[in-house]
């Protein structure tokens, strides 16, 4: 029987569908609705709606059956998991599709990292797509483990889940008409690029948006946001581990602009994900900021697959793959079930499978690369009496500058726990260069040893924070040992490690292991004194030197408005 | 200077942009808003808004900007010009991009008729995109000039104006899974489907959707239309020469589905298209009838753009192709200017050049192949004494079947004007197989002489409708002297003929000449003692026999619900 053989023998009645669904309401994001009607699923697609007889029935009583979510962004290597296990934890939350920009990896292995992303994609109950990392460095004032030019992309860039460019972070170089950028450009004319502009307006936006860049999820405000629809961009409302813009941009959400609002988590942590959810999350906190339903829904499913131009995907009707949740209600918003391609994938809150076994393991090098290293590499010489000083600001990513008088023993600058001034480090761990940038911050509140990980934005050197350079040492060289990971030392001992071997970003264990050892790991440093909730999403932030006001990494202090490396001493 | 530095020069002040229009009123699709800014263009595209210096400036205090308008669907034929002519009329109108099915000379030529529609769309100020014509023939039950198969149409799957398959008009075929018909259905599979599909419902038109079919224009009603939304499908609302649903249709327009309404005129004469007007008209129309005006906008504009993957289409927003209409106000709906690419192409109702002559003359084979005739083949030998007859419907394409007495001379049947019973006939025009169909027919009012056209659809033979054998051959042979076109006879001779030389379906001349010259043609038939308004029109569907009730082909007579030939004669 031909596939159309088949369809007609369904509609007509005299063969049953593979599967229907009876009594579910349907939501129905193409037109505005829910109602109430059998719906009939075969060979992985959704056939009709209506009274058709089933070889498999199930009553749902009642439930909501929504497209499948999709996540429009999403950094999977911040969930510190790999993509099987965060399909793991992301499924059975209705999410049935995720995009990714695979940028950290990359900027640790580059296409190796690439390459690791799309083969540990592969037979998973989530369609995983690919969005190809665009800057990479994310910045000339650091070292990363790779550089991705346009010639580098150029081989995946019409490949099947390869959807386009993405964030293009590195928008003054747009402006400034670099051309390795524009190339890159040029290279996904007619597919999709993704933008990063975070405060770019006016006519300077008008200019890159000209570039074909269409999207933006990094908008903080309804004026923002509001600027980039109506210059024709989509937005990508966040909802991250720290970045949060739920609430603050729902007002632009409006039935003149809801077709172009979509959802995406961008970095997500563990916990996050296994306390409030996923994309589902999203959708029931928009519902209960007020936001109607089936708009709520329609951001998260049909409008990404509109935007990514995804055929046949993100909405129930005939022809379209049959990825669906299943919703109690509304207002508790609990995903019940689960289908990918019309198999029943999640029930409950579980996977109804394990997940399959990897084909083959994806064996990829060791990521830390570091010289040997000595306790007086730490050592800042008192070159002055006035210090730069990176100042926490509690819950964002962005830091503060302030100018301090550091405590100087014996001719050397050393932390001051008393008035919470630490010693921050950044070693390169990619080309084993024996870079090392050295600074001061406050806001940890620790009171000994040192804090040390592989997970440093975007170049991913190690970062560590310490009271005391042989600590800090201990917890750089700890790191090495385990390959990549987090470390606390306290008095030259270990005394905490959540090892993430793969690349230095990622564990291999389960979402809940990770999320179990993360909050033991956690513990530990606040009987060290740390006072911040998060010193580990904190310090991985301290080495972006594309976010103000001033970072560090392993080539210095960054002053990010200028945008270039300061000294840390003031004159 | 790259693409990028003019860009970024532009919008950083250090140059002029190409154009500037100053003072207008943005029409923001994309956000459902109408707000003063000025636009700045440069290579045909749109840049910025804001305060831009213009190496040419146009004032247009307070005049509406519209993203050009977009016919989602139309047979330019039925405007019995050609396509620079049908251009040099809709452009004017703010009509930018057209979508056309090359449907009615591809049913005479074949795909020499789709070759010549595609040459003589090039260097139009309009952009002419091909859907493919599906269905060549229309049926079995009449003799066309051309069948296009699958085979025929692969070559021109992958080509840059062609956006996919024509309306998919034989729906009995795709649910009877037609192996050819599958076939075309899987060569277009990545692009556009249009369906049409009068009056299919429930689960059978699941099936029709279910094989990929994404869009309906046969809609008559809002209930029609609204289960074909609610199942995925793009609703194209037309407002043809005879079919004129929007008034009935646009209730269904709602924030929750207007993005997925388009507008259509299908069939357009150029009585309508010189007197109303086209898409412009549809936009006026609509906002009198009470659609929020920048909803009216949109379906003409961006939604049809996304619906058929034109990229940066249909908008006004940076990176956009500056094709626009300059609109006096929301009331009059008054298109003052028109740009295409950038350039002013038309103003106050004119082209601003004159249309530029083709490379070379297109030169089609003559289309008129009929062997000699004879008077007597239009006799109809009185085998019955009670004959089917076609009874016209006012103002519809439908007709319905009626049973009379008819008047019989010398054995055989001939016409009755005094009770309107009026011989009709259709000659196939293509093969040269001497077909003749014979029938009668009731509603013309004609009292003498006969009545014969070329345009005939969707075959195209020559259909005539006269009181006597005499005069109805002359009007089939006139027609095949002037080469295609409209004959009126009376008395054994000719007196009047509007030449439709392309195919026997267009004129070279221009759309007032021939709009002007088919008035005076009409006029003549008055003269004759036709009552109905527009007698050509409704000969012309006469000879169609997918459309209810009774029809005439080269075959014969055809019940169209039971989808055979019947006999003239009931027992």
């Amino acid at each position: 029987m031909t596939a159309c053989e088949k369809i007609m023998a369904i509609v007509s009645g005299k063969a049953p569908a593979d599967l229907v669904l009876k009594g579910g309401r349907l939501v129905i994001v193409l037109y505005g609705e829910i109602y109430q009607a059998d719906l009939a699923i075969d060979s992985g697609k959704i056939v009709a709606q209506g009274k058709i007889k089933g070889r498999k029935e199930v009553k749902l009583g009642g439930k909501l059956i929504c497209p499948g979510f999709i996540d429009s962004h999403v950094h999977i290597e911040s969930s510190l998991v790999t993509i099987p296990e965060f399909s793991r934890t992301v499924v059975p939350l209705g999410t049935t599709t995720v995009v990714i920009d695979p940028h950290e990896i990359a900027n640790v292995m580059g296409l190796d990292g690439i390459k690791y992303m799309l083969k540990t994609s592969k037979y998973q109950p989530l369609s995983v797509y690919l969005m190809l990392s665009s800057c990479v460095p994310a910045s000339n004032l650091e070292t990363s483990g790779s550089e991705l030019r346009a010639m580098d992309l150029y081989p995946y860039a019409d490949q099947e889940w390869i959807l386009g460019l993405g964030e293009m972070m590195n928008f003054p170089a747009v402006i400034d008409c670099d051309p390795d950028v524009l190339d890159k450009i040029k290279l996904f004319e007619g597919k999709k690029i993704d933008g990063h502009a975070p405060g770019l307006t006016g006519k300077k936006l008008c200019g890159y948006i000209a570039m074909g860049i269409e999207s933006d999820h990094e908008c903080t405000t309804v004026e923002e946001a509001r600027e980039k629809l109506r210059l024709g961009m989509t937005i990508m409302i966040r909802e991250g581990g720290t970045a949060k813009n739920l609430k603050d941009l729902l007002p632009l959400v409006t039935p003149g602009t809801v077709g172009r609002c979509l959802f995406c988590t961008d970095d997500r942590n563990p916990s996050d994900l296994l306390g409030e959810g996923h994309i589902n999350f999203m959708i029931k906190k928009s519902i209960e900021l007020g936001l109607d339903p089936v708009a709520a829904i329609k951001m998260a499913t049909v409008n990404a697959a509109r935007y990514f131009g995804l055929r046949n995907s993100g909405a129930i009707a005939p022809g379209y793959i049959a990825d669906l949740a299943v919703v109690d209600d509304l207002k508790n918003f609990n995903v019940v079930q689960v289908y990918k391609n019309g198999d029943l994938v999640a029930e409950n809150g579980e996977m109804v499978h394990p997940p399959p076994p990897p084909a083959r393991k994806e064996v990829l090098r060791g990521s830390i690369n570091i010289r040997w290293l000595k306790e007086d590499y730490f050592a800042i010489p008192a070159r002055g009496s006035r210090c730069r000083l990176i100042e926490l600001v509690p819950e964002q990513i962005i830091t503060k500058q302030a100018v301090i008088k550091p405590a100087v023993k014996e001719g050397v600058v050393v932390a001051d726990p008393k008035r919470d001034i630490l010693k921050l480090a950044v070693v390169e761990r990619h080309l084993a260069s024996s870079n090392l940038g050295l600074g001061l911050v406050r806001g940890f509140g620790l009171k000994k040893g040192a804090i040390a990980s592989s997970v440093a934005h975007d170049s991913h050197n190690i970062i560590v924070v310490g009271t005391n350079n042989a600590d800090m040492l201990e917890a750089v060289v700890k790191i090495r040992k385990i390959q990549g990971g987090l470390t606390v030392v306290a008095d030259g001992e270990l005394v905490g490690a959540l090892p993430l071997p793969i690349a230095g970003l990622m564990s291999e264990r389960s979402m809940k292991e990770v999320q179990r050892e993360l909050a033991e790991l956690t513990a530990v440093t606040r009987d060290l004194g740390v006072k911040i909730p998060d010193p580990f999403m904190a310090l991985s932030f301290l080495a972006l030197p594309v976010i103000p006001e001033l970072k560090l990494t392993d080539q210095g202090l960054v002053d990010v408005d200028k945008f270039k490396i300061v000294d840390l001493f003031v004159k």
